[in-house]
């Protein structure tokens, strides 16, 4: 996206199609949303997304969408939803933008770029492939593109308003999230590499915003046998330090939904 | 489809984009799936599938194609998931059936319509959108449209090797079913109106392909209390008779996930 000059429409890229990513991570007891603030004069937010080039499998479009802002290439990622309605399209959003500013400099579709052409291009109807991502937020360093202005960790119930329906696709992605939370054990993805018995409830527990029962999660959690109970993290209070737990991989891929959704 | 004599070009179809749907039905304890043979000389299987116009929802689309195919307009449809490989195509495929066919007055792409123009608009990289349907066989009375030269129920372990993908789409269906059946209770919708206690056991054990333990699998589906419980179903034998029951859709609707994908 570096040269301004050239047309979308010159891209190769599928028509009408498009690639929205619910970025989540984890931090304070928050599951948290990375979202771009968008490039345009005036408060414009959405999720990172994109096209599909002509060669490009969808998976490897949000692969790519992913990396551009998070700078880490090997990132759990599920496609979970197709936005598909008839009257689906960015032209309030564009025509709201276009209207607030009169400098289109500081407008990544001016310079040249937008052309009737182009305008014609994007604010046509588009079928939106939704994927979400879990990643460890250490292992993240926000990246802004030059459609940004800034890319911003919200937590997920203090999101701003995004464009189009992208709030939505938020709240799809977390119901996704739970609904097969159990079967895919994926929320681990959001953890670092070793963490507490304590930890795991947290995270679940903001997943769900609920408690859950002290003495019952962890048996719970600990009958999945997925878990490799590691050394005592060190806390200074040796006889009440906890046991630091990591996530087998290859255990929990032996899962028989593992291949859901390959192709 | 009517008109053989218009090109597909000219339908305002969005193009590059599909859709597949996997019918399910069940009868005498196997899940079935619909399945029309391709009105082409040889032999070719393919699933229910089209296009999406340019102003109608993906999910009217597929509502469409399955009133097309079961002459039923109300039925539990799911998009499930995107078939977005770069190499996905028809090309082999329709090449090999005109290879096949000497005689192109059977083929319903012929009559003036496999223009030049309509070859490369079918065998352009199509990203298709799966749906999985569950219906009540007894409701359905399987319609061949001019695309087909029959249409047939088959159990799911006896499919006929189906054109592209289609096969391993119906494999993904059936993992996405059973990943989510406690969540969704959506299996009943593959039950008639009223069915006894064994029957459910029986279609919970042709989708996993196993057993349940006949004392615990009762209780289990009971307790998610959204079945009522009706008259003993009449078998001659009053004493031994089964209670029937009926699937409680409102109560089932209060479950947390019931608006899961509604956009």
């Amino acid at each position: 996206m570096k040269n301004n000059m050239e047309s979308v429409s010159d891209k190769n890229y599928i028509e009408q199609v498009s690639v929205e990513c619910v970025i989540l991570g984890y931090q304070d007891r928050q599951l948290r949303v990375l979202v771009p603030k968008l490039a345009f004069k005036g408060d414009f937010w959405g999720l990172p997304g994109g096209f599909v080039y002509q060669d490009e499998d969808t998976d490897d479009a949000a692969r790519r969408i992913l990396y551009e802002r998070t700078g880490i290439k090997d990132v759990y990622l599920e496609q979970f939803q197709v936005m598909g309605k008839a009257n689906r399209n960015s032209r309030e959003f564009l025509d709201r933008m276009i209207g607030q500013n009169s400098d289109l400099f500081s407008d990544p579709l001016a310079e040249g770029q937008r052309s009737r052409m182009d305008y014609d291009w994007f604010t046509r109807r588009f079928i939106s492939i939704g994927y979400y991502a879990l990643v460890d937020m250490n292992q993240v360093i926000p990246q802004k593109t030059d459609l940004d202005v800034s890319i911003e960790w919200y937590p997920i119930g203090e999101l701003p308003p995004m464009i189009m329906d992208h709030n939505q696709i938020v709240a799809n992605a977390l119901a996704t999230l739970r609904l097969t939370i159990d079967q895919k054990l994926n929320a681990f993805n959001l953890l670092p590499e070793t963490f507490t018995m304590q930890e795991i409830q947290d995270l679940y527990e903001a997943i769900f915003e609920k408690r859950f029962a002290q003495n019952n999660f962890p048996k719970r959690i600990l009958r999945l046998n997925v878990l490799d109970r590691l050394e005592k993290k060190y806390t200074g209070a040796a006889n009440k330090a906890p046991y630091l737990y990591r996530f087998d991989r290859a255990r929990s891929s032996q899962l028989p939904t593992e291949d859901l959704f390959t192709e």
